[in-house]
């Protein structure tokens, strides 16, 4: 398994489902035996995927912590072909 | 002028006006002639204080970069006295 692969298995992309879709989720890759989760958003998701960080290390996986946030801006084309820009966050959750 | 004053006048808290209202606060705060400025949100405004912060480093004051990001849980008492948790961000944005 490279390490590429890894690092995608363990990404969760946090959309518009309600946020205890997305903690399930996180947890559920922890309790497969991971120690490190990405947690990835953009534009208006931005502050669930916040949610479903603070609620998985306040209430499921009480011994995780934040080991880095990276916020950025990525150009999206819409079906028109216009660009715009939207900004995104990743929340990088580590188990002790 | 103690430094928790300092740090007061130097934050600014997002809500639900257009990003560019926080964009035009920041960008001020460092025109004065202060280095160091914390971007503060809850909730759903979170996403915004994020598109702020971007749209600060990669447009107005493009010397400026994220020194760090502290993500955290509030309790907040609604009107009729329940309590309840909402997700809060703090970036710490400074020019070099």
């Amino acid at each position: 398994m490279t390490e590429k692969g890894t690092a995608d298995e363990n990404t969760i992309f946090v959309g518009s489902k309600p946020p205890m879709s997305y903690v399930l989720a996180v947890v559920t890759q922890f309790n497969g035996g991971t120690n490190q989760v990405q947690i990835k958003a953009r534009g208006r998701a931005i502050s669930r995927a916040v949610d479903t960080a603070e609620i998985v290390r306040n209430r499921f996986v009480t011994d995780s912590k934040i080991k880095d946030i990276v916020i950025g801006t990525e150009a999206i084309t819409n079906e028109e072909g216009r660009t715009s820009n939207v900004s995104s966050i990743e929340i990088i959750l580590v188990t002790k």
